[in-house]
């Protein structure tokens, strides 16, 4: 397996460290490489380093504590304009995640993927601190920073999982 | 950019050629490697190799027809007995297939991932010709083998999707 795809973790310890721009780019660029269903790439992206607003943020959701800590946020919004409905806006915006995380383990950084939708308190929250438009639907924000923890690798493997049909 | 995440592309012409078990295992494993919101890993896969089942795939949903050319699909199955709504088992079942077509650019294979949630026939179509059972909602169907087409790499980087808050 991908060294990347295995040593990637939630993490939730950060150093106090910010990380550069150009490498909040490689994320942002693997994010947009991600398939989207018709091509159409509903995808918006809010890079935070405000400190305040990654405090202000548990107030918006109760798992994002680690925010405190972590230098940087990406905020992951589908923008339901381009969308062909607010479930697409959930699968491509996720696969967009998940290579955002991966490349950020490639970069040598830690992150946390923080669920916002389908839950609506936190979908409300979100829309109304950052303002966005009636179109833009937040799908999750992910903590990003150089990790201050080491955490053992966790296989979740389990055969039970699968069948075929051969 | 990890060059996996680089060279991910949607591959719809296949080799007549098998793909080795072990590889498969590999998918597999990185798919179970995604996070999951509140770790409940709410994913099942059925390998598909039958040759029957695989020409069938066109009419559960009208853009499958690279199905009849590959020799392997995974179908990507939210177990909503696990899952926290079917909406999560939409975002969860997203990055375990993410995960999939990017293990798939390391073994050398290629790989086309063909949406069925949120799309209700067929939805109810592959529900019926797999004898799915009520909490099993079909998300995605991955189709896979060896790729018998070359394609220029897509750069989807767009500056326009990303705004700063500092």
């Amino acid at each position: 397996m991908l060294k990347e795809i295995e040593q990637r973790q939630s993490i939730r310890k950060y150093l106090n460290k910010p990380v550069e721009p150009e490498k909040i780019l490689e994320l942002l660029k693997a994010a947009m490489n991600a398939p989207t269903a018709r091509n159409t790439q509903e995808w918006k992206f809010k890079v935070i380093t405000n400190s305040q607003a990654l405090n202000d943020m548990t107030k918006l959701s109760p798992y994002t504590t680690m925010m405190k800590e972590a230098p940087c946020a990406i905020l992951v919004i589908a923008d339901l304009n381009k969308a062909i409905s607010p479930e697409y806006g959930l699968i491509n915006c996720s696969a967009a995640i998940e290579n955002l995380l991966i490349e950020a383990v490639n970069q040598g950084l830690g992150c946390c993927w923080c669920g916002i939708a389908p839950v609506s308190e936190r979908i409300e929250g979100f829309k109304n601190y950052y303002n966005l438009a009636d179109n833009e639907y937040p799908v999750g924000v992910v903590a990003i920073g150089y990790s201050n923890e080491t955490k053992p690798l966790i296989d979740r493997f389990d055969s039970k999982n699968i069948s075929y049909f051969k």
